[in-house]
């Protein structure tokens, strides 16, 4: 089973390295922007074929390593390997 | 217009953040790992209601800013603000 992971900033935390992205897509002339944010995406290949099973495991996964809860929220997708 | 950029490396591409990821999950007790893949997330709000000039501009800014197009691949979704 294939999981996608998408990691992104909660809405009221400041997010310096978005600003700063923002400020060089509006020196190379994109005017119209109006935010940046960046995250993080993992894709983790486990070896499992049950959907429950899988998603638990990625939920530990997050939050015993991959997400700081404080300031980031997370979604999952899940994606059956066979399919790819 | 709310754009969501996903960069992750191409196939080939090695990825040693992915593998210190992987080993650090291991480390944890998640031991049906295969692999562990790590990419960036850009979610750009433009101020630009027609899809066809939004996704040309976002494209414009991953060739010219956010995207290294030797070693990663990107894919562009596309969310009309007033939705969410």
């Amino acid at each position: 089973m294939r999981a996608r992971i998408i990691v992104t900033l909660k809405s009221g935390v400041l997010d310096p390295q978005g600003e700063a992205i923002k400020n060089s897509l509006n020196a190379l002339g994109f005017e119209n922007i109006n935010s940046v944010r960046q995250g993080k995406l993992f894709e983790i290949d486990i070896d499992e074929d049950d959907r429950e099973k899988s998603l638990k495991s990625v939920k530990d996964m997050c939050r015993k390593l991959l997400v700081n809860q404080v300031i980031e929220k997370y979604s999952i997708e899940l994606d059956d390997a066979s399919k790819n």
